[in-house]
């Protein structure tokens, strides 16, 4: 036993070390996108690199290899959900996959993505898919590789899907998507039939510094915690941890619109009171996380969403809203504005679409990238591809490849294959969750409408965030709602909301 | 010649990597500085000690040693001022440097003094002298210990002044300090027997937000480069660097106050642009950073002092910052300004201390930490030598200890020894290399009233900055000056000055 606690010992030792590379790497990231000027950018790619390297050097040391070998049959003897137990199994799992990719593939594939991904902040703009088309290609023959280090696969995509959201596959994830599209698809139908919300009512001019400060008076009431965090500008939102202790978000202000900042705001806050939630004695470990990318978005869609776009929220903070800008919205209805922040479209953008047709946004990414991993797409075909899904599948044609096959970072920054599908999880699981919370507490919608959230965040608190990455996805599901992942409640949810909002 | 190009190469690969690792605990420690919310200090703490620890260790790599024993040769076979001696020449200096010390002996330090220094956090406003005084027994140990890994030393302070300000030993410094002193004490005495200069019109009120501004403009004309670098709030100003493209100042404001942020602002301006200077080849290497402690800060000297307290400086800058500040400053005359900011008074703070007493206050501490590494003066009896040393020299006394022996925070947090004669040796290098640049350019200082700096900071740039850590201070002295460090041109500097201000 004693021998067991200094192994144990040991190996956290490790960890924390490794962790402490890795929090100092999404230091360097956070400043890298909020303040640091122009003339730092090539050392700051190279020290992020170097402590990038390092982490990854000292865990995949046979010396934790061998630790977690004479630590296995102990976690295995303790009761599944001790933390022990959970430190070792999940570390296991994780270096096993770490250990299983070459360094020198890795290598490459982060040198490789760090020249697409400057390629991609110039190609945008000039509409110029040719320059990274070959760099794609590259991309897409690392990713093959990446997931042939994981052999005996269903399909190819099966490893990258797995990385993120563990015990997904591109089969399982299908069907869901399948079962969703059949929802979807008529409910999409019959909105955009109807007169489109009018939501000009967002897109006055509404000072910066008065949206930040409501966003902020509004995660504070969601208990973002800013003692253990901040909030900074950016170009492209996130939330970022540097220990449990320091989770900071990011956001975007647009002054003629809205919606930006404050639906920004709260969705980042989700990431984060997931992060700020978890056992702090999980700090520095790797239970110390969310434990799937479909996980993490599930509750940044719930404060987003289900919270933040609801009408009961509105009922309390409209008013509020009102006060803050009053020549802008002393004229506009509670009714109205309700509409205008739930406004349905067929449009060209994932990261400006509604609730209801996000998923379809996800879906078409989704299935090009298991095209193109399988080879059935081409990368020069791609641009094509991705028009002919958008006509069929939203009515919606691209004027160029810009709002086109350019417009997400994720195939240009990192894998092809993987990175999409926890969208759509995230969404279904943010209403499978509530749902749940719910039936714990009937309450919950009422006390939103006065403002108050810690019934809800304490709910979420004690049954998902304390856990980490203790438990795997599909085990939280379970435990959360006693069976597997179903999406009958989001579809309850969509329907009921839009419903209302619709006149359905 | 293949064999030692390679082998340079593999040590400027294996310096790279240690750069990055110190660059990165920078970045960590300018947001501790700035922007941290207080969740963030303990992993924060332990973060920039797991850095510290791993540049450590792969720069006392014994690898490393044998790369310099093998390279040693061939630098000494290049010319003494080409870029590659240079760096082998200062890379074995700093490797026979660190390897001398034990890491364990390195690691209780630093573990010491984060104790320490965090004791003392708390006991300076509680003007608790007990609580800190055992800490500070044990500081004095280690320092001693640390002295005591380089043996031969005349004075136990050699090896402690030595690492700071490569060249100086105690006995040079205190003959230089003596032959300072003959001169400064009785140009303190004519100036305080005379009625105190009125420095009411900085008292009043001054707006953030203009201060910093105004700042801003001025460093801007200095030629701080804002695109590789930054100026934020923080509780003690600083400069830092990342790189050498990402060099950052920081400065505190003080409405009531509008010397404290000015003048802050242009001394980091001046140590930034050292820093800026320097060849952009040595970046990431021992060269690429500047050479001494006394020559950093000759040049926050240069431009903080000799430049932007100078009358000629505000002949241009004074109307525009009374166009800034009208209410405030349009009835005080450019005269009354000008006296009030650089008002000579006998005080107790060594950082808001004039130019004229300020070596004073550096002497002191100077001697008392020399005696106390010493042994002829031990830590309980501190306080006491503090008041006594300025009841004579400076004829004030501290009402506590919390103005006295725990104003600074250099003995809490770091060695005793070595770390305030740099300050005194940089107030007599500034006036030292400003006099070779008026020989050489005669016009800078009619250029300085017309706000144009270019022609005193390229010879600057040139002459100093550029080099780095190629140059010791005094082989860049003797270089520059043609002979060795002297303090003629400081006294020079003071007295007409200051015999201008007073009529003397």
């Amino acid at each position: 036993m004693a021998e067991m606690d200094s192994k144990l010992q040991e190996l956290k030792t490790r960890l924390m070390e490794i962790s402490d590379l890795n929090g100092a790497s999404a230091v360097l990231g956070w400043d890298q996108a909020t303040y640091m000027p122009r003339g730092g950018a090539a050392a700051r790619g190279r020290q992020m690199a170097t402590l990038g390297r390092l982490a990854q050097e000292k865990f995949i040391d046979p010396a934790v290899g061998k630790l977690l070998d004479d630590l296995t049959p102990y976690g295995e003897s303790l009761p599944f959900d001790h933390d022990d137990a959970a430190l070792i199994r999940v570390t296991r799992r994780e270096y096993d996959n770490a250990t299983k990719i070459p360094p020198s593939l890795l290598g490459e594939f982060y040198q490789h993505t760090a020249i697409a991904y400057d390629a991609w902040t110039r190609a945008r703009p000039a509409n110029d898919f040719s320059t990274v088309a070959p760099l794609l290609e590259k991309t897409l023959d690392l990713s093959r590789q990446m997931a042939d280090c994981f052999p005996g696969y269903d399909h190819i995509a099966d490893p990258l899907i797995d990385f993120a959201d563990y015990g997904m596959k591109a089969a399982s994830v299908r069907a869901l998507f399948a079962e969703l599209r059949e929802q979807l698809v008529p409910l999409v139908r019959t909105i955009t039939e109807q007169e489109p919300a009018d939501d000009s009512c967002l897109k006055q001019h509404f000072p910066e510094d008065k949206q930040l400060a409501f966003g902020v008076e509004v995660i504070k009431d969601f208990g973002y915690d800013f003692e253990r965090g901040r909030q900074d500008k950016t170009h492209h939102p996130f939330m970022t941890k540097f220990s449990l202790g320091d989770i900071r978000i990011t956001t975007r202000v647009k002054e003629n619109d809205l919606g930006e900042a404050l639906f920004s705001t709260t969705h980042e806050a989700g990431h984060a009171m997931y992060e700020m939630g978890i056992n702090m004695a999980y700090d520095a470990t790797p239970l110390g996380g969310g434990t799937s990318a479909g996980v993490h978005e599930s509750q940044s869609r719930t404060w987003e969403n289900i919270v933040s776009r609801s009408r009961t929220f509105w009922e309390h903070y409209y008013p509020k809203l009102q006060a803050t800008f009053p020549e802008q919205l002393n004229k506009v209805s509670l009714d109205t504005f309700h509409r205008a922040i739930n406004k349905v479209q067929k449009s060209l953008i994932r990261t400006d679409a509604d609730e209801v047709t996000y998923n379809l946004h996800v879906m078409i990414r989704f299935d090009l990238e298991l095209q193109m991993l399988e080879g059935s797409l081409s990368i020069k075909d791609l641009p094509e591809a991705w028009h002919a899904r958008y006509k069929s599948d939203l009515g919606v044609q691209a004027p160029s490849n810009v709002d086109g096959c350019l417009q997400d970072v994720h195939w240009y920054g990192g894998v092809i294959g993987g990175a999409f599908q926890g969208y759509t999880i995230g969404n279904i699981l943010s209403a499978l969750f509530y749902n749940q919370a719910l039936k714990a507490h009937p309450e919950i919608p009422a006390e939103i409408g006065k403002g108050k959230f810690g019934t809800l965040h304490n709910w979420l608190r004690n049954n998902i965030y304390t856990h980490g990455s203790k438990f795997t996805a599909p085990e939280l599901i379970e435990r959360v709602t006693g069976g597997p992942l179903r999406i009958d409640p989001y579809i309850g949810y969509l329907k009921e909301k839009y419903g209302e909002l619709y006149k359905l």
